[in-house]
């Protein structure tokens, strides 16, 4: 049943009117340090997970914070109105926040200052993902308040691992899936294209997450001693990994490219209409050239090429001076980005081949594994999708864009695989929201902005 | 004038009958946690040092803990005998005992235990070189005790920077050179052969430590957004980590090896009748291959050849769980063993060559220097190496060998280079030691037979 403009009016009034109250509720959601890769936040997850159970009763949901071998999975129902039935995603869980000493301010004590672009909200999971899923929470209490009814029927799952492999979830779904099925899934996770133009996001990378820890002797040894004798297990990771890329930024593990299919020239031309700036893209994070394989633009580098990333590594002496020792041990955290077509299985087990064939006789390495999804593509022609992109497009200066992401939202796949259901990825942020990073941000008018259009999307789909 | 033999049987009894009163005074030193590269234990370094001075004035000695820029350096007198003037050189500050965990007991609280060769004394500084340098303040204290005098001339210089690059030591030297200048130099802070075989060691490498830090993007970046466009420091610096050894093992700094002599045929011959078990030499840190260069014995590698060594690695995120982040910054910590003839400042503007030549033009690097010095070959023919040589064979099963060793002691040049004074290098220490390392060790026998060596070598320079 089509909504009056009057109603859709009302709504979106509703919307900013009560704005600084919407602030408050995310900022309470903000301050719990919900960081799930740590086994010391643990308690503060099942508080954000409870947080938000309560504040979706108050809006009168059947709401409900269920357990899991990890944190907590939040399942809320509304399923009053008629109309289409939709499953929101969502993820209340953070990333850690060193190097704590780069942040300005407390991470978890979150505020509004002003930004280039305008104002900003500053802090931990303000963009990823508190920020963003807390524009669709707001949406419906706005439609409630205004109103006093959802337009469609309306489900929520938002998990509490997405930072942290998230392996729990897709028990969860298959163990739960009659009562999570529905038309279709939403998810608010992904960026604008720029601060004018929203974006549905239809292709996404896959991720496989490998630590490896590699170890030489039986101690730490004294390099005057032992030096030249004794294998050196920083020297062997090194070696391990510079032998990941080619000079020409190619990746070396064996079929890594086997089931990478290029992307046909019409895309490419359609990419080129973007106009995406390579160097500007670059120069916002302080560089000036494009490390990965030569002789193909940024945006297909980081939307259609699978990559290697060391994420992190230590071994042997890292405090303040000098310590003249042979460590025993070095590790690394690395990950792989995929694309389309390419089996997370099978890039795994080519890399566990890298490391072992690099490694010398008298040294062992242990595989640690941190979660792996293969790339999703998202139909570009669904109903939907032409319903969020007219409601995207009546609310943002510019008409909403198609696009792809170099990030990976392993759930979107999951939806497909589990419960049949396709997913639509709409999300506000700004590549600028330095994500995972010291500083993060989401801009004010991306949450005043999500929130209306999420009002918007509902409007159409009830229609 | 000569030691009579009921002389130095009296001094040697005085030794065995107060050796647990000798632990005692060891456990105290031992309990200061004189950690020099740290600047958090710096009021630490000086309880050492007041604590030196205080117990070398209880024998008599004229002491004072002097200040420099960085750590004391205790100075100490004892002029009243007739006979030649030694100048006794050790350290009281001792390295990091980072990774904590990997300690059995607290490194500060030293404990006497059941080693596999008998009783070991366990804890930072009991091998290096806290007790080394009590084996000596222990000797003159027995003859103080035993025959009221010490048998020759005595001066200390024990400094408080030998784990941290030393660099205040040789000004501190140079202001006092008057003072210092002896007719030969004691330090204890080397190895015996074995548990049988004492050891005079002559040939020492040098050492350049360098940090480098190389940052690419002005922030951490989300590996997603902007995995394969963005550089990693990581893969940066594994790339330049990498290419420091061919597969052969040798070093690739341009002219490494331009000043390295083979060591003659003849002194290969005298080291292979040293019965040097490789296997065993490796075996002992749980290694089978030799790493450094090829064609080479693991004795040639670790006593007469240059080595470049990894001694810590750190950049991005490596706490528990994954974080997809493209960190900003990474950072390492290399050395450099020096051979005789080698110019550490040679090999420092060779090092931060080969760094800048494979840094990626947007990126940077910084370079901190930690210590340099060059190798010391000390002459094996001088009167006083005779006579030690000659007590220690007299207290020890074996005759006393003639030895290289891997590490480097920098004060033994600078003794030759500001004093014009030669160096005897003799310790009582065993290549499982563990120093730098966790469970840090210190044999009872090496302690208590190195108070009764250096009895004997004091009676034999009086002779």
């Amino acid at each position: 049943m089509p909504v009056p403009n009057q109603t859709l009016d009302a709504v979106l009034a509703q919307v900013d009117a009560s704005l600084d109250q919407s602030l408050e509720r995310l900022f309470s959601l903000l301050r719990i340090k919900s960081i799930s890769t740590d086994p010391a936040f643990a308690s503060d997850c099942q508080r954000a997970a409870d947080w938000l159970t309560e504040n979706l009763q108050s809006l009168g949901f059947v709401a409900t914070a269920r357990p899991t071998p990890g944190h907590p999975v939040v399942v809320a129902h509304q399923h009053d109105a008629a109309g289409p039935h939709v499953l929101f995603y969502g993820h209340y869980d953070v990333q850690p926040v060193d190097p704590l000493n780069l942040w300005h301010a407390d991470p978890f004590e979150p505020q509004i200052k002003q930004g280039p672009d305008g104002k900003i909200i500053v802090g931990r999971g303000t963009s990823d993902d508190k920020g963003q899923l807390m524009t669709f929470v707001e949406a419906c209490r706005a439609w409630k308040a205004a109103t006093g009814a959802l337009p469609v029927r309306i489900s929520m799952m938002l998990e509490g691992e997405e930072e942290s492999g998230g392996k729990n979830l897709p028990p969860f779904m298959r163990a739960n899936a009659d009562e999570l099925k529905a038309d279709i899934a939403l998810v608010c996770d992904t960026d604008m294209w720029d601060r004018k133009t929203p974006s549905i996001t239809t292709m996404l990378r896959g991720l496989v997450g490998e630590e490896i820890e590699i170890t030489c002797a039986n101690k730490d040894l004294h390099s005057g001693m032992f030096g030249n004798a004794a294998r050196n297990p920083i020297q062997v990771l090194a070696n391990i990994i510079a032998d990941l890329r080619r000079p020409d930024g190619s990746v070396t593990l064996e079929g890594f490219y086997d089931d990478v299919a290029e992307v046909p020239d019409a895309v490419k031309a359609g990419w080129r209409d973007l106009g995406f700036d390579d160097v500007a893209f670059l120069e916002g994070a302080g560089l000036a050239l494009p490390a990965g394989e030569q002789n193909r633009s940024v945006l297909e580098q980081i939307w259609a090429r699978p990559t290697c990333e060391i994420n992190g590594i230590t071994g042997g002496y890292t405090g303040d001076g000098f310590k003249t020792v042979i460590p025993a041990r070095a590790s690394a955290k690395i990950s792989f980005r995929l694309v389309s077509g390419m089996d997370p299985d099978k890039i795994r087990t080519a890399f566990r081949k890298h490391v072992r064939d690099r490694l010398p006789e008298d040294c062992t390495v242990e595989f640690s594994e941190h979660g792996g999804a293969p790339a999703i593509t998202v139909p570009s022609d669904g109903i939907f999708l032409q319903k969020a992109l007219a409601a995207l497009t009546d609310e943002w200066p510019n008409p909403a864009a198609i696009t792809g992401s170099g990030g990976s939202i392993p759930v979107a796949g999951e939806f497909k695989k589990i419960l049949d259901m396709d997913t639509l990825l709409i999300g506000f942020a700004h590549v600028d929201d330095a994500i995972h990073s010291p500083n993060e941000k989401y801009d004010l008018a991306s949450f005043h902005g999500g929130i209306r259009s999420w009002v918007r999307i509902l409007a159409g789909f009830a229609d």
